[in-house]
């Protein structure tokens, strides 16, 4: 019998993983490799850190090269070769060199697509002028290393705040560059709610670098001898200009699917290849992985893009497995997600209040601000976090959370919590290690249940930080629950104050006609006071997240500035 | 109507949980408060830290006080108050002032016993010496910072090597003592397997402290002039003679239900307060949590032990629920628990071995050494995992991790795994969060999924770490796949040496009439080598974890020293 041969176009991520794994299962298998690219199976994700440093050597992201994967695993790896075409009559692959321009053929039992995003690049003026950069592989960050050596105190543009806009406008910050970053929406992150995301924005700004949101790049003009730049003026669509020595495109990405649709192979709405759950295309003869597929969202249940490096990884073994024989099927995406940002760590799962609201899933939020461990143990520091969950099963729907320690987590852990369907409820029951340096008794992920179970039951309502702004006066009464040195550094406009521990006794200061709005500077005073006010027959309303979050979302405006700069 | 009378037994964890909660429920409730010590809520697992100045001031200990909880929770709070006696019939405790002798009743609705754990304290000749201390509250360590604080090279003896004794040795050794643990059994750590467990003895060894295992102590002699010591000579059962100018005694705790008992509560044949699923004791009126109760273990079912602060401060919040009418019922504990031992960190979760020996529960069980981070990201160290697990279904059953960083994450994201009733093949479906400062693509927890989904599969048989010292090497062939500078820097005896490179090309040397046990430095390698020699038709199992889990537990061994000693 013939050697069975597999085909695996895209040597990243989803396709390396998947050539190692098929071999293990098939020793006789024929694996062929095909990648456009010089390198296979780098580490695309620590890109950014090596502008900055942080990675001192480009090689330590190549993971295996052709000649290792040949050793290990008898892999034929192509590197520099392009796939052109597929026949998918005659089940073969015409292979183009990209050096020489030699073309040849090569025939497959089974076929597996990686061939993951490409950068978006909208057609505006100037987009390609000298000095402007992609980050997808070590040749683009070494032409950014390149340009930049030459240059002394550089002022970068960072066009997009996503994951590598931002991972990008660290590392030239750390390199010693003035760093703008320029967002066509209303805050960065676009997976983090605004409120969240706000933290990044305050981050951005401590750390020195200037931040424009809700303003789109309309040009790149030419620098003249009156805007003096070393790549580019660009243009803002509010009439900024900015003078640009380095500019990085990071706008985000999509499939790169253009092989599997001139093959005819069914692409979903959102432009990506549609696989059903064993991750065969609509040939059977055909898989595809990673980041040119459409997933099923693991909590609303629509077709998604989630471009991430652990599912495409997941995706290239089971796409193995199954075309081996084993029991192999790829659910859905949760996109739990991470980034380092200066000294934060901001970290998301499942489902964001946007994504929730498109997919008309009725949801209830909770904020809170509990410590990474003890407070009587030293170093530790408030985490913000985010829950949203269903009002009336209480089921977990999606967490963000932002701060310096334990962040990731407690995202890992509420990640898991919902993968597993577990409620808030489930929250308050897990066991968590729990000793002073690394936790609490009652570790943050409980009390996130907790604050959430008692909304569930009824026990508490809550007002939200926008709805702050709306109040109106007449029929609401803002109540400050927090000590006389909280207060006197700053409270929300138009709140009276009466600290919780006197609140007992001075219930007759309050209006009874009036809705009470309490808040404290986390949520967990303000809700004591809650409790004891609605058992006073008083009608009230918790502000989660209170004081922390209500304040922390002012960062959002552009206008809101450091008190101190970041030093350089 | 008259006001509901709750009492509360003991004011710390579970006690000033339920008296908070019960609260929040209940503003009109008649709350009282009843401690034996001065303190109440007192963070009683910081109290190591302060000894060795980690934590600096010991009233950052206290939560609470009596007067905070009445300000804020109407809390009538009565510490130095010994509750003597229960009256069931009648419905109320007759309390005693510690200071004045002073004797009252108080009549009660409901009653909550939050009685805690008692140190063991066998009775070993001159066990009462002068300068033994046991640490169980604020008293007990300003006792020995007193003691202690005369004495300028002090040899401390711990006597126990469980989370205390542990804690206490890193502290005294902080400050500078010469410190020396002594443990009756094989190890320390009994949660921890002995392989794992080993990384401790290294790690105490490595920071200059000296550990006897297997060597329990018999007396406590006074010192002499030839045996100049300021508190005791130490003796062990080899006859082993230990100069101490302080003792710590760490030997573990016994629920202390003397109230319980003599009330003619129901008493488990563990010892604890016998409790239903709503934390109610036999009588009905009385609830009882915390450190004095017997409780459900997670995994095996069988009635269990488990002082740990997270679940009594659980089980605080739902006796003072269910008190007050609200759903609550507590399932069981997994035990979870963590220790920070100088620069590692030791973590559990769900059964070891030995508890699932004793409850006949079959189970597999792998070792694997992932990186805390992706390992082109500086700073990346190997973290210790082991993985029990159902060989039949896969269901988890327990996990145990030692390393650097990362490791109470990886334990926190099981602990909730277990909880969840996931099996391995879930942990590799988790979306975990990744860039390269936090995790990998493939988190250590996907990867030990992977791995005990192998096995599970039947893709690869295991050997254990224990087995190696068994093998015949006539029915037995041990081969070791690593590269060349790995193998000469130490391997196991007898084994024979071809790279996992190499080894494709290299078949004609390996027998097939023996089975062959193949290892690397972690397992991974050795993984793909068996693989293929089973693709091949070789008998082949994978030594799991590999040399380096195999290398770890040699340190279990007494003669086993560090060749640097660890700086003083």
């Amino acid at each position: 019998m013939a050697r069975r041969r597999l085909i695996i176009v895209g040597g990243v991520a989803g396709g390396a993983t998947a050539a190692a794994r098929a071999r293990r299962l098939c020793e006789d298998c024929k694996i062929i490799l095909f990648e456009r690219g010089p390198h296979v199976s780098f580490a695309n994700c620590g890109l950014p850190y090596f502008v900055g440093g942080e990675i001192a050597e480009p090689d330590s992201l190549l993971i295996q090269t052709p000649a290792s994967l040949k050793a290990r695993f008898d892999l034929d790896v192509r590197v520099k070769t392009e796939i052109v075409r597929i026949d998918r009559t005659a089940r073969l692959v015409h292979a183009r060199e990209v050096e020489t321009g030699r073309e040849y053929d090569e025939t497959y039992d089974a076929l597996i697509l990686s061939t993951g995003a490409s950068p978006l690049k909208p057609l505006l003026p100037g987009i390609d002028r000298p000095g402007h950069f992609m980050l997808r592989n070590i040749p683009d960050v070494e032409r950014i290393m390149a340009w930049s050596s030459e240059c002394g105190r550089c002022r970068a543009v960072v066009v997009g705040g996503g994951y590598i806009g931002l991972e990008m406008a660290e590392q030239l910050r750390r390199r010693g560059y003035e760093v703008t970053v320029v967002e066509a929406q209303s805050q960065v992150m676009a997976p983090l709610d605004p409120e969240m995301a706000a933290w990044l924005h305050r981050e951005l700004r401590m750390n020195g670098v200037s931040l424009y949101v809700n303003d789109p790049v309309v040009s790149f003009e030419p620098p003249s001898g009156r805007e003096p730049a070393k790549s580019s003026i660009v243009v803002l669509k509010s009439g900024r200009r900015l003078p640009a020595d380095t500019v990085v495109l990071s706008m985000g990405v999509k499939p790169e699917v253009t092989l599997a649709k001139e093959a005819g192979l069914e692409i979903g709405k959102l432009g990506g290849v549609r696989v059903n759950e064993h991750l065969q295309t609509s040939d059977p003869h055909i898989w595809a992985v990673g980041d040119a597929i459409e997933v099923r969202d693991g909590v609303t249940g629509q077709w998604a893009l989630i471009p991430l490096a652990g599912p495409a990884n997941r995706q290239g073994r089971i796409a193995a497995d199954h075309i081996l024989g084993r029991p192999a099927r790829y659910d859905s995406t949760l996109g739990t997600s991470i980034l380092r940002l200066f000294t934060l760590t901001a970290a998301c799962t499942g489902a964001n209040e946007k994504a929730l609201r498109a997919a008309a899933i009725p949801f209830e939020v909770v904020h809170l601000h509990p410590g990474s461990h003890a407070g009587y143990y030293p170093g530790a520091e408030p985490i913000a976090m985010k829950i949203l969950f269903s009002p009336e099963t209480g089921k977990l729907l999606g967490a963000q959370a932002v701060g310096h320690e334990g962040v990731d987590k407690r995202i890992d852990v509420l990640a898991t919590a919902i993968k597993a369907g577990m409620t808030v409820h489930d929250l308050v029951d897990l066991e968590l290690a729990y000793a002073p340096p690394y936790g609490s008794a009652k570790d943050p992920v409980n009390v996130a249940g907790m604050v959430a179970q008692n909304v569930v039951r009824g026990d508490v309502t809550l007002a939200q930080w926008h709805e702050i702004a709306l109040l109106d006066p007449r029929t609401t009464f803002l109540l400050d629950v927090r000590r006389e040195d909280e207060w006197v550094q700053g409270a929300i406009p138009g709140a009276s104050h009466i600290p919780l521990d006197e609140l007992r006794n001075r219930l007759d200061e309050l209006p009874r006609n009036r809705e009470i709005i309490v808040y404290c500077q986390t949520g967990q005073r303000s809700y004591i006071a809650a409790r004891l006010l609605r058992q006073q027959g008083f009608r009230v309303k918790n502000l989660t997240g209170s004081y922390r979050t209500w304040d922390a979302a002012r960062w959002l405006s552009e206008q809101r500035r450091p008190e101190v700069e970041g030093s350089e």
